[in-house]
């Protein structure tokens, strides 16, 4: 997945219009406009880094010819105490900047590092982490960005791009059949289509109605494991619900294809990342 | 402090715009238009709710008509089971707008459970809770108004409305005294100018310059306390400086105006909230 | 799939701001603010009206009293001399809108009734008519929609929601194998995967990387059917190239699931129709 | 007349907003992002090029490196086979936005290309050609445009710039003499008033009443000629109604100033071009 | 004249954007939210009233259930003293709004007071007062509004709807005959032309050319009764330079169409109105 | 206070869009587009400059090349005939874009002009004269700038940024000490707070609730120095209503710390400046 810049840029400009507006009052005011620096960010605590790019454009913002020069690259574990990225240019501009540089790194880079452990404790499964739509209101593709830092895989965009459907829709259908019949005819060829089931008859009848993913909501493993033998490739299988780190490695072991958590972006611990000017 | 809606607003297009676009395709193919429902929003854990108008707003966006009735005030504590609101309107309209009310009410009120344990550390004291410019950016208004409902104060909104002195300033002008001098000529008459200081003979400088607010950064009680003495009420001063809730009590028993705190913003775990459908 | 009214009304504010801007300065200094009258409109030659709700739109645009009552749905078939709708509301506004209103159904039933005639050509198959890319810029929903109520099916709203691999990007990869590889670890769960092809060697390679949907391009009906044979439901299969309604039957008999044309949407005939005053 | 670029600028938009929104994700997982190469734009039936500048700007939209170096001018007559122009720069960018490039260069061609048609009819007479507000909703500039590229005039921009008397004012004013009295004391000196008539009393009435322009609506040449005759340069005069290119030259020589066709931009057939990466 | 109410919204807009923000701090924190009251607007000096919509906008821009009644009409004569409207609604909205309401109205019925003037002036003669474009930046409509309201006449309304050629174009081009062909054949056939002269001959020259209006720029009032003598109806005439309330009568007393005065737009004096709470 | 470029960038933008949109239609089809040219622009009065920087950005508009070269500085004093400043670039661009600039900078200058006229009567104490919101909508920012270019002091910027309470909040809230603590636990710790007083005991009032300036609403002089003994420092104090250049001296000998003066901004008089291509 790349970065949608666009995206970013926007909400850089809503930072910048709430917390400068006519401008950083104290800088302009003592910080001659002609003076040059050089500054450097460091990671406070060890984590995947996510969001150089943001940061960069961060620092662009209010003066094009800053050159912000990443020493890591998004995806990458540093260590307590590592240079993260050096940034030259105005004095100013780097004081002006700096808060809400670090306001989108250390979020970026906390999903990452949150999403790192879980990656891992699918290693050696096929199966992938996905994120979900608990996400910030306005940082969808930037928390999805981060997901995908931290080795995540993304599920859909929205409500938009594929078909989910869940107990509400099943029971206003009248049943998954019904319900995966009455989208069908009216969506573009390019579309898929998931089922949430919650047990295994759900499951049988959504292989039937040749959906293209299968979500097990909040199953156990043992059941889990029946359901992935069941479908048997037929359909990609998701395990979803309450998912720790803890609980990761046995519910990978399963042979689910997917394994969604909403805690990686829901409830994010910034990575703490400083910038010190060392001219 | 009121709540910006038109703040929120702006989030909220951009939230509908990012999940939905086109529209809901599951649930605008299987959901009768003219079909109306109910839900309740319940807590799923004990807390401090803030951002009902917010998850009011969102239910409304698509259809004006949905009546979002609010069982609680922002600012109120609730305990886990309970029902924070009712919500009556199209059903799908509901499904679709579910999880981005979840999204704001779920942060919004993390926020302000978490700003209140620190409140709670300085009753008996004039101590206030200050939030700080650790806040997401585009959520400046909408993190520090959860502040403000969890019973902390809010402290300048940006670089914009306050002066505030730091080191990098201070070093640059040459004193405290230069930088507020440089300052004072060139701003309206309405704006305060704070001065952070990191020892005794700041702070006698910062007095000395007749300043409005001084921040003590990184001092231990001790020093808190002879800074607060000496001040004796000729400025305001705030303590700063990787607070946490055990701190809290010991440092406003100091005797300062305001204590700020980075993490009640930059890192929010989600209270956990839900919808349910009860028709 | 439903009408995208954000899309449409985004055009009717352009649409006003070019043709109105400050004023119909002819009608606002002859008729009477408060004089109302009805109008109708009249299909002026047969064939299918879409675009019904985008007329109503621009009808409401400058007074949200104005009454347009639809005779017909969009999807459906109307003769020479046919009333399509009735409109009641200040006569000013009427005819202030009147020609925007045309502009925008015209459009739009010329696409619905030269699509009409394609899936004409494809009844007794199961063969479904799809669009392409080629409509007109800021008209791509409105486009779709026509097609859609013409009888036609959507294919990928544009290159961000399914991958599409064409000729180029197989020889930037070196094979049909290695594109579909590259693309397949970057991209969410949710996107589904076409390869373009030219002869039959490429249909098995396409077949064995496992993708969603291969399309045929420009082969005649004895290879298609061939193609079509091989991959017999492994894959959906689209014959594209040179479409005319004349050739649509056999292509549709040789057992493909769809067949895009571009024509529908580059080249539109507008439907004749006009509005009269009739009180 | 000039190309409004600004308005071909924010359809660009649009037009990338719709079809790559968050990119084209087929292209960037393939195409390395330093890979440049060369195109060329061909015509593949002959005609006249209009919009070579929007085509560039589409070119340039995501890279404003690309280099488009036009073989022919907009206005140029191009024969089957004849190269337009070529461009060089990052093969994804020509990739993505070759599309666009075409959606708009073959519509505005197509417009140029028919109009032409109509100018031809028009030689060795004063008569020229006149577009109509049947252009597509937001168009309004690049349709005119095009109409003047194919040799056509301009004829006034919309509702605003330009007073037109027709049928319904008339007959709510009482009569041609009040409707233009009304109209005069409330306009700026800058605004010309025209009269749409349909006989040779109306046609009488108008110039008494000093108008700048009559349009005759649908009238036989005889009846054109007569009012031509009789008008006698007190008032330009414009033939309207239902024009084809087989009565153009009979129309033209009847001696009005201007005919009016709204075929030219109402239904539009593009003009066939591909591009074609060479390198 | 209309007034422009799409650019009033978007002044209102900016003004409330640029005064309010987050909200009056002082009213919304001291009166209760429901509470209503009434006020007067009065004027403190005689005068020529213009811009109570905008007025009225403002006042319904927070609350649409403010009831704005006016008094007078735009464009009437009041005396020092006489109420011009009453406003009722909650007494907050009303604080809030007072300041901008009156910049608007103050600056609106200062223009037409003075354009009154001059007007005045004119009386007796066919010669009517225009604005020129010495208008403030972004209030081009609002301050013509005003002149029409004054009883003044609209010039071009910017540099896009009329040809104005100056000396400066007449240098460029070699003659005014070769200025006006160079413009004709590009235009739209609904714009005007005119011409700026300085002497006798290049009023004769600008007849010849058949331009629709000639402007006499700083001319003495003999050489101007010459030229409007020589013009004998073939074009319209103005006299344009420097203009006071004083020379105005006899310049009107030459014969010309139309006198422009930039004064009325570039220094307006503000009409003392006040808003008084009386309830 | 610096110019706020962003807020007069969107009103130069504003500005084009009125005044030229689709084009100078008369400028553009004489003036050869790679024809340069220099002009001057030359003060016709002596006055104080201010603005050259938004004159600057309105010449850069339509060509970034264009050179503009101040020859004086804002907030300089200068002679009737001096020339502020060059600008070198295309001709037609420099022709189209001067009355915009002119617009501008004459308002601005005619604002900075005045207010010096009241600073001079202030020479010799420590009055600052303060400006008001008596701004023109959408000119705030530009026109307290040009009041800080004339030496002036702003004010608050609006309703937003301090409280001030006036005669129907005080009589709302019950007195002034009820209104101040209303406000006090509402507001974020960076706001001041200002009273409005007109009579002695409400200034005693004033100083015990420890606000942080009082205004002198329309006092005599003694009265105003009887205030101004009695607050002693503790608190600043403000002079306003109906200020004249005739009374600022001896208003300032009272010892006031700040005289506002809504005129300088209400009532503008334009600053005589022209453009002059010289070459």
């Amino acid at each position: 997945m790349k970065l949608n810049l666009e995206d970013a840029s926007y909400l850089i400009h809503i930072a910048f219009d709430e917390d400068v507006k006519e401008g950083d009052i104290t800088t302009q005011n003592i910080v001659p406009i002609d003076r040059s620096t050089t500054a450097t960010m460091q990671a406070k605590e060890a984590g995947i880094i996510a969001g150089l790019e943001v940061a960069k454009e961060v620092f662009k913002y209010q003066n094009d010819e800053v050159i912000f020069y990443p020493m890591v690259e998004d995806g990458q574990w540093v260590d307590k105490g590592e240079v993260i990225a050096t940034i030259t240019g105005p004095y100013g501009v780097l004081l002006t900047s700096e808060r809400i540089a670090l306001n989108f790194l250390q979020r970026m880079s906390g999903i990452a590092t949150e999403t790192h452990k879980y990656v891992k404790g699918t290693e050696g499964t096929k199966a992938k982490i996905l994120d979900t739509r608990k996400t910030l209101p306005a940082y969808r593709s930037l928390d999805k960005y981060a997901v995908y830092a931290g080795g995540g895989t993304n599920h859909r965009f929205g409500l938009f791009d594929m078909v989910m459907i869940k107990d509400n829709h099943i029971k206003m259908a009248g049943s998954i059949t019904k319900a995966v019949n009455q989208v069908r005819c009216h969506i573009p060829n390019s579309i898929k289509i998931e089922v949430e089931t919650t047990n295994f008859g759900e499951v049988q009848e959504a292989v039937a109605a040749e959906v293209d993913i299968i979500m097990l909501d909040n199953m156990d493993n043992n059941l889990t494991r029946k359901c992935v033998e069941f479908v048997n490739g037929r359909a990609k299988v998701e395990a979803s619900g309450n998912m720790t780190v803890d609980r990761i490695e046995s519910v990978a072991k399963t042979g689910v294809d997917f394994i969604s958590v909403g805690a990686i972006t829901h409830s994010v611990k910034a990575l703490d990342i400083s910038m010190n000017i060392i001219d």
